[in-house]
C-alpha cells in the first residue's frame, strides 16, 4: 500500500493487523507481558512455544531418558539436518548448510578457506558498516597468515548505505574475497547480493555473506546468485535462542576443494573409527568441528520450523509493511520532533529493523526502556534500533511504539537520564 | 579396602553403598528406568535435577520473560563465571578459565597461540593414546602454518598406558608443545601431568592438557603444576548436557603475550563500542569468539554446582573406590571368560572408567545394549568402555554391571549378533 493510503491514527494498525494474514503467529509466541513492546526481536527473537515443547522433549525424554542413545536418535544428524531447513530460507539446497559453532567461528573457517584457495590474490573486501566482528575476524585471519593480505572497507558516506559501485570499484584481480553483510547491523541497508556476487566473480575474487540480520527475514537466493559462502546466526529472527548456534554454507561446486582450518572429529570422514589420521569428511560436514550444544540447538531447530511454516516471502512481504507503516509514522511523529532516518527509504533496500537516529538518542533509548515498557536497542553514537519482527510484531505494536517515543519526547523523559553510557556487558 | 578384604556376594556391593557418603546424589539425578545400569557416564553423563530446574527458569523467565535484558542479568557473565567454577575443580584460581566453543575449538585456539610462542621451535608432541579430534586439531594447525612443524606422536607399548619416560625422551629443545589427554579416552591412563608439565618446561617446550576425562572424575592442580594450556568438556563427568560448551585454561603469567587466531567481538577489549580495529580484551576473556549457547551453558552450570557441592575430593575418592571394586569382581568374573583389562591396574594411575577386551567385545557390547538394560560404549578394536559416575553410579550397579556381562557370555547371547559393525553415527 503507498504512503499517501496510509492514516496516522492508531485505528489504522488495527486495521493493517486485520487484513495480516501472519498475525496469528503472535499466539506461537510465550508473551508475558503484553503491554511490553519488544523492538528487539533483531538482536533476540522471542521464544515460540514451539522451542518450549522440544526444550522438554529433549532435556526430559532424550537426555534424561534416552541418555546417549540420543545421539544416533537424531542429535549426531542435527546439524546437517537443521543446515537443510535454514537452507530453504535462503535458497540453498540441500547438503549446503550445516549448523556449526559461532558465527564468528564460522567466518574464520570460511575466510581461512576462501584465502587458501586464492594464493596469488591479497586483497580483501568489507565496508565500514559490518558488523565489527566480521572485521575483527578478518583482521585475525590476516594476522594468522603473515601480513600477506590488505583488507580494503569501502567506506559508506552517509552512515546508512553503501556506494554499490564503490564495491565495484574496489573489487580488482588482486581481490581474493569480498567479506559483507547482506543486512548491515546498524542501519539495516540491504544490499544487492547478487549484483555484487557477480562482479567479484567476473573478477576471480569469492565471496562471503554474512546473513545474521537478514536470514528468517529476508529472502536470499544463494544458488542462484552463485553465492561462494556465507554464515548467518540463528537467534535474531529465526528465534532460535541466545547464543543459539550459528550456520555456514559453502557451494557444492567448492566443498571438495576446500578445507577447515580447524581439523575436529565432527568434521572427519569417519568420526567414530578413531584414526589418528585426519581424513576430511566428504560435502560440507567437513566444515563441523566438535559436538554441537545439543540443547540449545534444539530449541533453534523449533523455532526454525515455525518460520518454514510460516513462508519466508509471506514474512519478508509483512517485514516490508511494517518498516514501510514506521518510516510512515516517524515522518509523521518523529521527524518533527529533532530524529533523523538512519535506515533507508527504498524498501527493497533495507531488512526488517529501522533505526532512527537523535542527538539525545541514549538517554532516548534509557527512557524507553525504564519508563515505557518498550525494549529497543542503542548504538552508537545516536542510533536506536527497532526490530520489528514479522510473527510476532503487530501493526498497533509499531504504532504504539512511536507513541510512546513521541510521549518520551513531549514529556522530557529522557532528560532525567545521564549522558554516561552505563557500563554495557 | 585392599582387595582381600573384597566380597563377590552382591550383599558387599550393598554394602559399600552403605557406606558411601556420596549415595544421596543418586537422587539429584532424573533416573527414569531404576533398572537400567547407565555405564556411560563418561561419554554423556546423566541429567541432574539441577539443570532440569535450571532450564526451566532460563527458558521461561529469562529468554521468555527477560528478552533481551537477560544477557545484562547473567548471560554475558556466564562464560567467566562458569569457568571460575569449573577452575574450582581443576585447581585453578580466577581469571584462568572461560567456557567457550567446542574442546576441539579450544584446542585449536590454544594450540596456534602456543606455536606462536614459540616460533624458533618445530617438534609437537602427543601420544596414540590421545584423542583423535585432538590429533587432528594439531594436524590442521600444522598445515594452517605452512608445515613448518612436526608432529611426533610417541606410541603405547601396551595399548593401555603411555611410558612416561618415552615422553621424557621425546622432550628436547625442538619441542614447541606437549599435547596430552590427562586421561585417555580409550584405556583411562592417568598421566602424571605434573612431572610431565615439569621436564617440558625443564626444555622450554610449552605444555597443554586436555581434561575431558577427567575433570569433575579426577582433580587437577593446573597453578600448582604450573600448566601453561588446557581444555576440557562439560559433558561427561561434568553432566553438563549433550554438546554442552567446553572449557579451556590459559595460565595468568601466559595470558598478556597470547592472542587467540580468532578473533571475535566476545573476545574484543569493548565489545558494544563497536570498533572497527580488534584491541584483545585484558586476561582470558580475549580466547572468547562469539556469543555462548546460552540455554546448553545454563544447564552445564547447575550440573557444575552439583559437582562443587559434592566436592571433588570425594568424589575422587569414591571413584577409586569404584573402578577397584569393578577390577576385583573383573577378575572374579569376567577374566575366567576370556576378558582381558583395558585399564591401569594402578589406582592412581586410572581416571573413572574402566575398558575391558574381549574379542567379541563388539557382539558383547551390543548384546548388553538390547537385552540387557545396560549402556556401554565400545570402541575398536576390542573395548567395552565401562563409566562409573561417582554421583551416580553405586556398588550395587557395580555389581549388577559384571554379573549382566557375565550372564551374556554363560548364556551366549552374543552370538546371535553380527561381527558386522553397524553404521555408527
Amino acid at each position: 500500500m503507498p504512503h499517501n493510503e496510509y492514516s496516522f491514527d492508531s485505528a489504522f494498525g488495527d486495521e493493517l493487523d486485520s487484513r495480516d494474514d501472519l498475525s496469528a503467529y503472535r499466539d506461537a509466541f510465550a508473551v508475558d507481558d503484553p503491554d511490553l513492546i519488544y523492538a528487539d526481536g533483531n538482536s533476540l527473537g522471542r521464544l515460540s512455544l514451539k522451542s518450549v515443547a522440544r526444550m522438554q522433549a529433549v532435556i526430559e525424554d532424550e537426555w534424561g531418558r534416552d541418555l546417549i542413545r540420543g545421539w544416533n536418535a537424531g542429535w549426531y544428524d542435527a546439524p546437517s539436518r537443521v543446515g537443510d531447513k535454514i537452507g530453504r530460507l535462503i535458497g540453498a539446497g540441500p547438503g549446503q548448510v550445516i549448523v556449526s559453532d559461532s558465527t564468528s567461528v564460522n567466518l574464520f573457517k570460511l575466510t581461512m578457506a576462501a584465502l587458501n584457495r586464492q594464493p596469488g590474490r591479497a586483497k580483501i573486501i568489507s565496508d565500514t558498516l559490518n558488523f565489527p566482528s566480521d572485521l575483527y575476524v578478518l583482521q585475525g585471519c590476516m594476522n594468522v597468515l603473515g601480513g600477506r593480505h590488505r583488507l580494503q572497507v569501502v567506506p559508506s558516506s552517509d552512515g546508512i548505505t553503501v556506494d554499490m559501485q564503490a564495491v565495484f570499484d574496489a573489487i580488482d584481480d588482486n581481490t581474493a574475497l569480498v567479506s559483507l553483510s547482506h543486512v548491515t547491523f546498524k542501519s539495516s541497508f540491504l544490499y544487492d547480493a547478487e549484483a555484487i556476487t557477480r562482479r567479484a566473480h567476473e573478477a576471480g575474487a569469492l565471496v562471503l555473506w554474512d546473513l545474521s540480520h537478514s536470514v528468517g527475514a529476508v529472502p536470499a537466493e544463494l544458488d542462484e546468485w552463485q553465492v561462494d559462502f556465507a554464515v548467518g546466526c540463528t537467534y535474531k529472527y529465526l528465534n532460535g535462542g541466545p547464543g543459539a548456534p550459528a550456520f555456514l554454507y559453502l557451494r557444492r561446486k567448492l566443498q571438495e576443494g576446500t578445507l577447515s582450518p580447524i581439523w575436529g572429529w565432527f568434521g572427519q570422514k569417519s568420526p567414530f573409527a578413531f584414526d589418528l589420521e585426519y581424513t576430511p569428511a566428504i560435502g560440507i560436514k567437513r566444515f563441523l568441528v566438535g559436538s554441537p550444544p545439543i540443547l540449545s540447538l534444539s530449541a533453534m531447530e523449533a523455532a526454525v520450523d515455525l518460520v518454514l511454516e510460516a513462508g519466508i516471502d509471506r514474512i519478508r512481504r509483512k517485514s516490508v509493511d511494517l518498516t514501510s507503516y514506521l518510516i510512515y509514522l516517524f515522518d509523521t511523529f518523529l521527524a518533527p520532533l529533532g530524529f533523523t532516518l538512519g535506515s533507508p527509504r527504498q524498501a527493497d533496500r533495507r531488512g526488517s529493523h529501522i533505526s532512527i537516529r537523535h542527538p539525545e538518542g541514549y538517554r532516548i533509548n534509557r527512557a524507553l526502556i525504564e519508563e515505557m515498557n518498550v525494549l529497543p536497542d542503542f548504538r552508537e553514537p545516536d542510533n536506536i534500533r527497532l526490530g520489528l519482527a514479522p510473527l510476532y510484531t503487530s501493526f498497533a505494536d509499531v504504532w504504539e511504539l512511536v507513541d510512546r517515543i513521541r510521549r518520551v519526547m513531549e514529556e522530557k523523559r529522557h532528560l532525567k537520564y545521564p549522558q554516561e553510557r552505563l557500563p554495557v556487558t
